[in-house]
């Protein structure tokens, strides 16, 4: 009804904003940040940057809140039974179809890493047998290199948030923080692809990281119906395009993706509930389970295919990884001490790592900030550092007579993985710590947890290998490829945990593997402070049940030993990245802070009417970064509180349902409210979950600026609201337990021509750091306390 | 300062109490209710009744809020570094003790168990060997008789909240509703003694529920400093003398039972948090995981112990209890259609138990209501009926000849457990029938679970115990007896289980021990409704990881198919105590409602001033059932406002505070704010702590009741409040999310002369069944979409 106005005295929006005063702001990019770390403003103002693949980008808030304005609510009325089953069912098939996907391509990671490393590695045995140790270690470098640069020229040009294992990300994503690019299409083939690369060049990083990245990709492109480009536009696709719905996929991704790595789908969901996950619902925790049995099932499809050799040089391992259950494990109460030992060890050796690998990150962002080829050489130096030292270092150490109860078959062994490589060594003779290296790093943690060979590894071999991967494990993490900590941290904490074994030999009867398994699991413990979900995940990839005691007793106490440090690996990134992640328990001292004081600091809040021009909204949206307005209005207040001026909190719109009404033209030449209809024929629920930020695309003729919008049908009718006198602490609560991305605060008296609404408050509002920089003085009585 | 005010026209409260209209509800026990299901009022007035121990009762809701006032706020600022290094640490002593203790009780009871049964079954033994069959059977029934008889006389005398399993009750605890008497010392003595005399008694159940309410009891104890009467008056017990670290203790608690019952540490944790627990927190999984791991390293060290010999009959089992790890697994693809018939039907037979059990319950409690004397002979009824059929059965089927490949000492079996019970056979022959009941039911289901035993079980033999089990199942679970669903469910499931891998034996190469133990676990999912804790339990009872992904394709097949029927057992027990259960979800329905609207049907909120006159107080807690009020004040507002007649809320008082006032005669001559040391000389944060309801103790003088008291140190200035435009399914998120006990909901438009708060919404205001019962019209709009 208004289209008709004339498009000739159109003026681009876009073309004004070119002049305004926080344009700069809007490109962080271009601007150069010389720190390190983020520097955030000195006022309460939301400044919401991060780190995202070593460069500092805009995050967006998520919106978990169900935004019940009248669409909405007729959209939900009209839902029949037969779109709920139908809503519910594709819930499911999601859920399956993350599963399958995942299990599929953690077994093409697999297959291809097995293959690739596998024919590198018997190249170099060739080689080495021949006696052309240069040949050997240059093709073994070169290959290695290469293998290196395809993973970090893939990443550093097309998906610089593919690298790293993307865990922090993810964690950030289901608290409510969405980091660009991290779940796109592009992402995913990097990841994929690198991940394969970055693994078989022998790198010391995993590909459990990345997996559990890949997983939720795999569960966001799915339940956005494909990459952004190329969406499946399906009806009942519609009901997903929201962020409650995304972030239940992604948490069944990433249970997914833990579960692909380790074989272990108890432990993966787990894993997501007790470190990625920041809300959890019963029915989250069935569906999980779902998917990960789905990835096992596909797993265990596919080792049994592979087991009759059709893999190349894949088949190993079945469906448990580090098999110790052979093991007979008779422990007495007298053995609490060793283990006890292990885990302080752990817990120390932990938080130290975490504290190393924080400063050689903070270091690494500088290198990587001077541009594309520093981050490129930085990689490829990483890769041949770790070639040459895989490849020298066995030459330093003696060769060992095979054990004669051995069968000839056994050792040494070559060619394949077995526990004795023979390396430089005559016949009958191994090189320990070729087993250890020259190997894929699935393997060196198959040898080093081999049970009942308490004479197979020197002491020396052990320490080299304990050292070599500590220098790796801290230097190798933040490279531009994908990589993951948990593979570094069980091969350092295997290394020192057997070494501590032949140390205490002679005061225990555990195994010197039961030692390497312990030692990885505090090591475990100590960095990423996760308990029941290592426990059990342990419990799966070593399939002894009666290992279950004292492995609780060693994570819990390096837990305990590496809290009493820093926090966890996963915390410190989270930091470094500037992701503001909302914490689960409030700082004791937000007690003594009220919102209204939170308040005083921030500029006021802005609010539109009921019925609102066209001008003022447009004026509105150009000038603040806001996504939420409070819509002020008199509607259904009786008419003497009126006159009293008296108004009402109608609600909270969101800035892209504004832009989509001015977009859609949706204008009014009388100021007055309209009918259901005439808003159902405009407006579509599907259309307002789509997130239109693009105020630069929106056109409005002089003329229309005059008209007016009723927002009354776009309004969100029911924001949570707190008190002004409400404590910090309280609303943070409030804000992290329901999942908001705005809490209004009204005021705590009645008094006419009081305003109903006196700001908002957002994610940054509340994060302690923030609020610490602006109050200053709350730091002394700071003295954090742990609600334990 | 006013204490010395004349003794002699001191008037008791309680005298005038008496008159009162709502006198009658005050005391619900002395009103017999004809009804089997407890009546609510057609009105939104709370009506908190619930069946404890077959009894109607008041129930109390818990306040997890923190309740910030100016002495708690002082309390937290003065704690020191010291206090709060001593409140962790004492948190963990209290974790740490629950599990010590549970697992001590759980191993006194096994032991306990483990004889009585023991000795008694061996002497029937002999008596059968000597062809004595009525002589065998008057003792066999004698003894269960007078064991059910002292379990039976024990609940029904001395604590009746001890009858059942107790898990429901738990599980409404942690949701915030306490029930009388349901953790104190006498009913967790009952429990333990009604506990071993049940199950020595033979009785289809187990000791699983008991356990875990026994462990919840145990950390309610310990967590108050003792039994109520001889409590321990440590200092550093004030800071768990509040409903939050209790929550957090009975969460231990829980879990520790669970442990204690199946020796499954990890399936404790998972149990507590998948199916008991409504709020979760990352720090309290960690602690429940310590508790558990002690509980374990306890069994362990008893079961090495008592490997020795010294526990008379008790000692069989080890850490696992059903250990099937020996089986070689090998399934096939093929092998998913088995598995997927045994997920369906025991999902069907599941619900179906579910729903007979319902209906027997109903009959139960018009039983039960009669009396104490009725209760008592419904118990040994049960008990004697019991003991026939397990003795009489036997006889019935014919005698199986042994397995000539297995040693003589192994068949027939006599006088220990064993899989080859002679009972009335020739020698050379055994009674299959006799080995499942005449016997524990613990050994019942290891017999039942043995492995690569396929000719052992006659299919006639296998339909008689399944027949029976599922009888006994529906009658036994009633009675006034510690009694847990667990070992009933596993029982009858391996039963079927059984039965159905004999029917498909030519079918499939899964072992029949494995298909009792996949049809036990298809029956507490259908019946139970739980996957991811009932997997870990399975896995960590049979000690066999291969068996996850079938299992966890059992359990996610029979829980679907269970919930298309009915809700989880725990749920309608639940319902049908009354308990005011909070659900997770909203339903659909409650977003159509305001809470205004709600509001409109409840009596009008009740607010005192900030400085507020004694008689007035008097007076609203003599004729106001409510446990909370709204402070209103005009101190901080802006003096014109004020002249406007604007007022402020101030914030919340608790009716237990109120009273304390009076009863410490907190009264001012005039009418004046006090000052923060005022307060502090009269009340410290520990006595408010305590929870006092009773106004009948109060004693004022009509002197006093002029005088005033200053609420406002004592008022909760933060409370969480709505606006009256909210809906209802929104509130329902926030009241449960948080934990909240009270609600306040402020109006939506700011006017001069309005009251800052309108209402206060509970529990019973946002339960679905109430606000269906007086809005029937939105019962039509009920069709329940689950959001899952």
């Amino acid at each position: 009804m208004v289209e008709d106005s004339s498009q000739l005295e159109e003026t681009r929006i876009s073309y004004n904003m070119d002049g305004e005063v926080d344009g700069e702001q809007r490109d962080p990019e271009s601007n150069p940040l010389n720190e390190p770390l983020l520097k955030r403003n000195r006022t309460l103002s939301s400044n919401p940057l991060a780190l995202v693949g070593a460069k500092v980008s805009y995050i967006e808030s998520l919106d978990y809140e169900i935004n019940e304005n009248d669409l909405f609510k007729h959209d939900w009325r009209r839902r029949s039974r037969d779109h709920v089953l139908q809503y519910i069912l594709s819930k499911w098939t999601l859920a399956f179809l993350v599963g399958l996907l995942t299990g599929l391509i953690a077994t093409l990671i697999n297959l291809a890493c097995e293959n690739i490393a596998g024919y590198k590695l018997l190249a170099v045995v060739e080689y080495i047998q021949q006696g052309r140790y240069l040949a050997g270690f240059l093709y073994f470098a070169g290959f290695n290199f290469l293998l290196t640069l395809v993973a970090a020229v893939l990443v550093v040009w097309f998906a610089p948030t593919a690298a790293g294992p993307g865990i922090p990300e993810i964690k950030a994503y289901l608290n409510g923080v969405d980091t660009p690019n991290m779940f796109g299409a592009s992402t995913l083939i990097v990841k994929i692809i690198g991940s394969i690369g970055a693994v078989s060049a022998g790198l010391d990083l995993g590909k459990e990281g990345p997996l559990v990245h890949i997983g939720s990709c795999i569960a966001s492109l799915l339940g956005q119906g494909g990459p952004d480009n190329y969406r499946v536009k399906w009806r009942w696709f519609r009901y997903f395009n929201n962020d409650r719905d995304r972030r239940d996929l992604i948490t069944c991704g990433s249970s997914s993706g833990v579960c692909a790595a380790f074989r272990a789908p108890v432990g993966g969901v787990l894993f997501a509930l007790e470190e990625v996950a920041t809300w959890w619902r019963s029915a989250l925790l069935w569906r999980t389970f779902f998917s990960t049995a789905v990835v096992v099932v596909v797993l265990r499809a596919f080792i049994e295919i592979c087991h009759s050799g059709k893999c190349g040089l894949f088949g190993e391992g079945g469906l448990i990884m580090f098999d110790v259950s052979n093991v007979t494990v008779r422990y007495h109460v007298m053995d609490i001490f060793p283990v006890v030992i292990i885990g302080v060890i752990g817990g120390l050796l932990g938080s130290l790592y975490n504290h190393l690998l924080h400063k050689i990150l903070r270091l690494y962002n500088l290198i990587n900030q001077k541009g594309r080829l520093h981050k490129l050489l930085l990689s490829v130096a990483v890769a041949l550092f770790t070639s040459m030292c895989q490849y020298g270092l066995p030459f330093l150490v003696k060769c060992t007579p095979c054990d004669s109860s051995l069968p000839e078959f056994d050792c040494p062994t070559n060619g394949r993985s077995g526990n004795f490589k023979q390396f430089n060594c005559p016949k009958g003779y191994y090189n320990d710590l070729a087993t250890l290296l020259l190997t894929t790093n699935d393997d060196a943690v198959r040898n080093i947890f081999s049970t009942n060979t308490p004479q197979e590894f020197h002491p020396t071999s052990l320490l080299i290998f304990f050292s070599l991967y500590c220098i790796l494990g801290l230097i190798t993490f933040g490279i531009a490829v994908p990589s993951g900590l948990f593979l570094p941290i069980i091969l350092m904490g295997s290394g020192y945990g057997r070494l501590l074994g032949i140390l205490m030999g002679p005061h225990t009867n555990i195994d010197q593997g039961l030692f390497a398994v312990l030692g990885a699991a505090s090591l475990m413990a100590g960095s990423m402070r996760m308990t029941v979900s290592l426990c059990v995940i342990f419990l799966e990839l070593t399939n002894n049940l009666l290992l279950l005691p004292i492995t609780m007793i060693v994570l819990l106490v390096a837990k305990t030993v590496g809290d009493c440090f820093n926090p966890s690996i996963y915390e410190i990134i989270l930091h470094l990245k500037g992701l503001p992640f909302l914490d689960a328990n409030p700082e004791p001292w937000m007690r003594n802070l009220t919102v209204g004081e939170l308040l005083d600091v921030k500029p006021a809040v802005v609010t539109l009417q009921g019925v609102e021009k066209v001008a003022r909204i447009v004026d509105v949206l150009k000038n603040t970064t806001h996504n939420a307005f409070p819509i002020l209005d008199d509607g259904a207040i009786p008419p003497a509180a009126v006159a009293n001026g008296a108004t009402e909190l109608h609600g909270l719109i969101l800035r892209a349902h504004l832009i989509q009404a001015l977009k859609k033209k949706w204008f009014l030449k009388e100021k007055r409210r309209t009918e259901e209809w005439e808003v159902r024929e405009k407006f579509t629920w599907v259309e307002l979950a789509e997130r239109e930020w693009n105020i630069e695309e929106v056109a409005v003729t002089r003329e229309e600026m005059e008209m007016f919008i009723d927002l009354h049908p776009l309004t969100n009718t029911t924001p949570y609201t707190v008190l002004e006198s409400m404590s910090v602490a309280k609303a943070m609560v409030l804000f992290r337990q329901v999942g908001l991305r705005h809490l209004l605060v009204v005021p705590k008296y009645q008094a006419s021509g009081v305003s109903p609404v006196i700001g908002i408050l957002t994610r940054q509002d509340l994060l302690a750091y923030n609020i610490l920089t602006t109050f200053p003085h709350l730091e002394k009585s700071k003295s954090r306390e742990k609600r334990n």
